[in-house]
């Protein structure tokens, strides 16, 4: 009963309404006032002070000294602890520097979620502090390399889901016909990459891996973009397979042996 | 009056038990089942199963298949994009591997958040992956050197609320009276580091240097912990505040130029 009450007269939950005020200040790179962080979450000035008065007492929120809201040291604490996002993130971070410290590349790291792709992480060689302002942004997953090598790598249930909705074309390569995606989804599987040729913007180029998890299916996927006409994939594709496999290492998924490969010692010589 | 409303029996917030029922995932690195999160967070299962249901709606949890409740990636995603927290925390990384790579001891990034320090990584070279487990961890500050050093080059206001208030004592060393408190403090600023030997486990020591943010306040602590008797200061002490000034640079906080330093060139000679 208190959970009917709770609702607002449209109906709506306060855990969504607490949901919208909180998903404002990612936005922004700067503390908001009240008046702006009701503004932008569509809740009226009073609902919007009472959240975050009881928000505050929770630590998710807090008041800056220089006046404004912002997110509180609690929310980082409760969703990083134990967070698999979190910790596939760490895990891909030290070879995804490796890989864009040899390649020289925009390089990033992304999950498969409700349809969309959400970037973990992207990293780029010119910008040497971490961009974060990118990560958590979020793209469908027809128009990206990543999401079709996730989709490619991904669950039957995931691809069949997939195949029976409507796809937006954004630019004349996009890949909006079934048949066609179905082909890109064979073709992923044949090849254990996607390149995806200005199928967002007309200007970029992805390619894409899959990092697989211990079910055998993919997990994340790892891609580099580069301007259109400079995909070398015979560059590029070898080093982002060997990236995934240290990946999928630190993750704790040790790729099948390989019967091709002899060791001449069976333990290291020292240590 | 919605919110009043909102409010249970006992009269707290329904934003104060989503936060206790959030809070239970962290603890484990499993999805739980809703008897175990209802009996973790103190909810009768009835209330635990409904603010599941309107959770997960906002995917703030997902039911997994296997059975069983977890966090959601939009938690992390709320949480995570342009969080100070998460920013600091991706800046610090590469310096803080590159410091363990060289010095091979366990290291960590800690800050101040109310009266404790807030561990927002801990790095060991033995553990070749990420230790996500005791990420979010929290220890009282007065105990480690993490917190004396962020005390010691933090707020006025945040050192005069800090010896105003009881100190636990957890070992033989555990700093508790306040002109001691008030020597170590001063004492670190002299120094520009602070060891505690032994004085939360008798087993480690602590060796912590600030990391200071635009306003030349600490804003968060680079400890390196070492088993007890084996803190060679000479030898931690200026790698650490080597690597600290590394991750200054990351997050544009650019050190005062240091007059006894000539530079024979003006410009790199390529590039």
């Amino acid at each position: 009963m208190i959970g009917v009450m709770a609702n607002s007269p449209s109906g709506e939950s306060m855990i969504a309404r607490v949901v919208r005020l909180l998903s404002v200040f990612p936005k922004y790179n700067r503390p908001l006032s009240v008046r702006e962080i009701a503004a932008e979450a569509s809740l009226p000035v009073t609902t919007t002070h009472r959240l975050l008065k009881e928000l505050e007492a929770e630590d998710l929120v807090v008041r800056m000294s220089e006046g404004g809201w912002q997110h509180g040291n609690r929310l980082w604490e409760i969703a990083s602890r134990n967070s698999p996002v979190q910790s596939l993130r760490d895990a891909a971070l030290p070879p995804m520097e490796d890989l864009v410290a040899g390649l020289r590349v925009h390089l990033s790291l992304a999950i498969l979620d409700r349809n969309e792709v959400l970037y973990l992480e992207r990293i780029t060689p010119d910008d040497y502090t971490v961009n974060i302002t990118s990560v958590a942004g979020r793209l469908p997953a027809h128009a990206t390399s990543a999401g079709l090598v996730l989709l490619a790598f991904g669950s039957q249930e995931g691809q069949r889901l997939f195949l029976s909705r409507a796809h937006t074309r954004f630019t004349d390569t996009t890949p909006t016909d079934i048949e066609q995606l179905k082909e890109k989804l064979t073709r992923a599987r044949i090849d254990g990459f996607v390149a995806s040729l200005g199928t967002i913007i007309p200007e970029s180029t992805g390619i894409s891996v899959p990092i697989f998890g211990p079910k055998k299916l993919a997990i994340a996927a790892l891609t580099v973009i580069v301007p259109i006409g400079e995909e070398d994939l015979n560059l590029i594709v070898p080093q982002l397979k060997i990236t995934a496999r240290a990946i999928q290492r630190r993750i704790g998924v040790v790729p099948e042996v390989n019967s091709r490969v002899t060791r001449e010692t069976r333990q290291s010589p020292q240590s």
